[in-house]
């Protein structure tokens, strides 16, 4: 059975035309449990489409696999919410020890907060992509304009995979991790270069959000949101340019202008 | 060392104007770990004011303690990101016990998604509070009014307690949940009665916000986005009034709106 990302529920709407019952259109939030090599990993909440791209981007990004070969079975319990992995390594995966600070005592900047698992995935990205600032707000318009209907529903948030011109992939999701998440999970499964590809988001840049992009591998993330100290830190030490806060004719490039061709850098 | 929760950064900014050299303010994202009777227990990220109540609040969602007193001590390492908890109970907390997804075979509902901690912690509310929509409106632009300086710097969440007439204290954090953890740990320490407040959210009901603030014991929930599927599951099953897409002059009544003075139920 297919999950719906909405449901329709009676509630009471408040207007000027005072107060009604009326039919809305609610969001729905769907418990996924992960089972990793018959054993139970994680459960996530999410927004019930492409599952596949969920579990192969979540494990990625918690440094369980690294290319959809290493998973050599997965199977979806739609209905009760559960994905069974089957990895080709068979020694159970360890989740209490992804979530230890990692203290590293050699290393300065900002490389003290990465968690163990960021240890492993986390990767200076090598990109050489190029973007103009008109492309940038042509993306994040293009990226927005698709998603207007479910964004109805209340606050759900996007993720997509872009070339300097145009829209490749799009993922939404009521978690803005899951969203990048799936995002991460497409180019697993369908094998897609992301060196000359840039994100376009429409959340917060936290530090998670820019380790993720980080271990996607992409060089320019784009969003309307702004992002956070620790992020911009990542985003220096790994190679990313960091584009936030674009709103019609109005952006800030934080990090790594280079990649931003209008931007002098003397 | 008192952290900041913003920093200065110079940015280039693009505006109609064409490509600016500037300085921008940036919010800051501060590494928490918390070691709970000498063991790591959890690193949250987090807007780096109120951190003991932060502690309180998180200690308490996560149904490590339930009082104030059951801590017997606690110290914050501010410079390096540590608070260190002793409880009176002396045994080891185990954290992965917290992430076990429990299915109940006896219950049903919603509640076969509750997790192993909320099993114990969310609990059905008792209050008796009413509100009308009036009060609504008014509590939600105290609330946004109050923050609008820190919302400059985009994107912060707030969390307030209020009665029905007023705002009793409000707390901000890059994480929402966080924010709600604050007011959790602020009524613990305050020993702030509950039954007869509300409180006023800005960011979107998840079942995990919802799960939130039954553990706080608060009747109602007023939020200017969006509820889930299953936090208003949850909200039913555990008799709390959820008001949400509050803006202007619109709102919605979600659920249990015999707390909403105007609404007839019938």
């Amino acid at each position: 059975m297919e999950k719906e990302n909405t449901i329709r529920k009676t509630i009471f709407k408040y207007t000027n035309e005072g107060l009604m019952k009326q039919e809305d259109e609610i969001v729905s939030e769907y418990p996924l449990t992960m089972i990793v090599n018959g054993e139970e990993f994680a459960t996530i909440v999410c927004s019930p489409d492409h599952l596949d791209e969920l579990v192969f981007g979540f494990l990625a990004s918690e440094g369980v696999i690294r290319f959809q070969s290493d998973i050599k079975q997965m199977s979806l319990d739609e209905n009760r919410g559960f994905a069974y992995i089957d990895l080709h390594v068979k020694q159970p995966v360890r989740q209490q020890y992804f979530s230890k600070r990692f203290i590293g005592s050699c290393c300065g900047k900002s490389r003290q907060f990465y968690l163990h698992n960021d240890v492993k995935t986390a990767k200076t990205v090598m990109s050489n992509i190029k973007i103009s600032i008109k492309q940038c707000f042509q993306l994040m318009k293009t990226m927005q304009s698709g998603s207007v209907l479910f964004q109805q529903t209340g606050g759900v948030h996007n993720a997509a995979l872009c070339t300097a011109n145009e829209l490749i992939v799009s993922r939404s999701d009521i978690g803005r991790h899951n969203a990048l998440d799936k995002i991460y999970g497409h180019c697993l499964l369908q094998k897609i270069s992301v060196r000359d590809k840039i994100i376009a988001f429409s959340g917060r840049i936290s530090s998670e959000v820019l380790l993720k992009v980080s271990k996607i591998g992409v060089g320019i993330i784009l969003s309307k949101s702004a992002p956070t100290d620790l992020a911009l830190k990542l985003a220096e030490d790994l190679n990313i340019t960091v584009v936030g806060f674009i709103r019609s004719d109005k952006l800030n490039v934080y990090t790594h202008p280079e990649r931003i061709v209008e931007v002098d850098e003397s």
